[in-house]
């Protein structure tokens, strides 16, 4: 995503902390308190300009979000999309994706989302991609018992490799769709990238997995 | 694939038992004997017309290949190809891959190719597919310690649900290509249905599976 400079992004993230969890080491273990009840916790490990998960919030009250973007200039999109047309279940952490467990306990999160993550092309960047091992082993650390990854992209060699690394990692492939935009698949969210990109012709890939007990 | 009628198939199979391998059950445990070698030895099963079985052949002298097609209409194309140019390395299997199991021991083949297998699209069909579990048992039970299927198709929805019952079966998935004929794959030797098909503009989709151990 090409990135514009917004000084303004850092201020406005802090003063709206009631969406955007500062510190939120200090809430590891507690983020039903955060939500203020027990309902299932969902994340996106980046989450961009929020597209996705305030759709999703919107969508299914019942299940609590949290988008996690390190870039500030970009997040902030989320938090303008949230000022906008409020919802109680999604909350926004400005983080990077490596330190996801010092967030979260083991078990407190239900499902982990990705969307249209950075391709990372480049063998020598394969360690950067979100669905390399190391992520995954992040993953499991905080996911709950046969927790599962939801991951689409416009991205074939990144469907790929993705694929290929989570049959290496042991993970239970349960949905597959190689052509979502023209499967049956219901209830789907776009991302602005998904819109975009998907106009324009391009395939979008899904898949679903599950950690094993 | 269209069936045409040839009465005279049957006794041509039968009169080049060189090639097409009369009751196979008798060579089980022996298929060095067959072949004259102790070369690996690789199986497509829905060998059809036998463009694949007889092209591998020939750029693989030290592969033994012996296709399996229940079709007499059809393999007799794949003899016809071989008595034309023969190899020393490819036999051929008149028989119906449910009975695979009685005509080869475990450890006797090194390698299972599956080509444009027929997508069986209803569910209640599913059973017939060459990629269901009982089919992925009856391959395990001839093939090596990490043996592989190799599997290629043009069809999206036999492909999906392929890579899903590799993953529920625990087969590590080593190779995916989601766009074959614009990848950088070397060495692929198109099927007659690969060449009509992808010359449409058709995707191909190629995979390679291995039995953990």
């Amino acid at each position: 995503m090409r990135l514009r400079n917004k000084p303004w992004a850092k201020d406005m993230l802090r003063e709206n902390d009631q969406y955007v969890i500062q510190d939120p080491e200090l809430q590891k273990g507690k983020w039903n308190e955060v939500f203020g009840n027990n309902n299932p916790i969902h994340i996106e490990v980046g989450t961009g300009k929020g597209k996705f998960i305030t759709g999703m919030a919107k969508a299914n009250p019942s299940i609590n979000y949290i988008g996690v973007e390190l870039q500030d200039s970009v997040i902030v999109g989320a938090l303008e999309r949230i000022l906008e047309d409020p919802s109680p279940n999604v909350k926004l952490l400005n983080q990077n994706a490596e330190e996801l467990t010092t967030f979260f306990e083991q078990g407190e999160i239900s499902r982990v989302y990705l969307n249209f993550s950075d391709p990372w092309p480049k063998n020598r960047h394969e360690k950067r991609r979100l669905t390399y091992k190391t992520y995954l082993d992040r993953y499991k650390e905080l996911l709950i018992k046969n927790g599962e990854i939801h991951f689409k992209t416009d991205n074939q060699g990144l469907f790929e490799y993705s694929l290929k690394s989570f049959s290496e990692y042991g993970l239970l492939l349960k949905f597959v769709s190689l052509d979502l935009h023209n499967s049956d698949f219901e209830g789907n969210i776009m991302t602005e990238y998904e819109e975009k990109f998907s106009a324009k012709g391009q395939r979008i890939y899904r898949s679903e997995v599950q950690y094993r007990s």
